[in-house]
């Protein structure tokens, strides 16, 4: 049971946050929708990859199921793939650029200091730009958010990783700023 | 130095990030207004020592410093607020529903799983109603964002805390939405 009473307690995770405090639900949907959605050399599978492997860090199974669902939404692949990113992806035709740029989410999600300049040099020299490492920096941190958001208030969540699959075609598809139906 | 080229070095800490990619610093800055100076039953000097607090638990001290002096600015303090803050404020009149909703925000801190329901029942108890224990996480999580943000991309800042008392006028009564000046 969740930490404070949610109005609709059908809505798992974040989504019953939202429908509780309409004021912070937009800047937060905002927010992910330009991460993850917006315009970028990174695709949106990319990012979802990033946000998912975050949540996993963080032991938010939540987020993790729901943006691994998105990532396996956008590159057409089934639920098997959310266990794939909690294994870090070893059998993935992953880029050098996104191995790099998940070394550096994973020292984000440690702590901002924990950053190194040899992170950042490989992510460059595997061909990361500056605003490629901006955005996965941000991602990071803002999983870091949302991850502690969600756990911090002990909301409620669907434990199957196939009950994700519906949520990740929403917001591969349909994004961050649709309405949700509880 | 930074980890990426920022087009405008005289701009410390988030503010150059902001000026970076104007596209997140919309709803970074939208989300730091609703949540430190939006409608609240809690003051926004208590919502400042709030994100204050979090960032020296988070060791970042862009972050810390100025959101300590815009809680000094709301409160009429000085320089020494800072301090105070740093040490817990052992010697402050705090309300003890305050020191409560400090034990949730550290806990957020230290991971969301690690909020326990003692935590919540003794802010409870100290008169904290729902939505002030939803926006203490919320606020503890954001800042856990912001901070690994910031020192993630390796931004510069001053050093003392002197030199953050103009900021913290300026975000306690402009706020997050008033243009920077480099």
């Amino acid at each position: 049971m969740a930490h404070i009473t949610l109005q609709n307690d059908a809505l798992p995770g974040i989504t019953g946050l939202m429908d509780f405090r309409p004021e912070t639900a937009g800047p937060l949907n905002a927010l992910a929708e330009v991460l993850l959605r917006g315009p970028s050399t990174l695709t949106s599978g990319e990012r979802e990859i990033i946000a998912s492997s975050v949540s996993w860090w963080n032991n938010c199974h939540f987020c993790h199921s729901s943006h691994g669902a998105a990532a396996a939404a956008h590159l057409g692949r089934g639920p098997a793939f959310i266990d794939a990113i909690k294994a870090g992806l070893p059998d993935e035709p992953l880029s050098p650029k996104m191995r790099a740029l998940l070394v550096v989410a994973r020292h984000v999600q440690e702590g901002g200091l924990k950053v190194t300049d040899a992170d950042v040099a490989a992510a460059r020299a595997a061909g990361a730009t500056d605003v490629e490492i901006h955005d996965t920096v941000l991602i990071a941190a803002a999983f870091c958010m949302y991850n502690r958001y969600v756990d911090g208030l002990a909301t409620w969540r669907p434990e199957p990783k196939e009950a994700y699959m519906a949520i990740g075609e929403r917001l591969a598809h349909q994004g961050y700023m649709a309405p949700v139906m509880g």
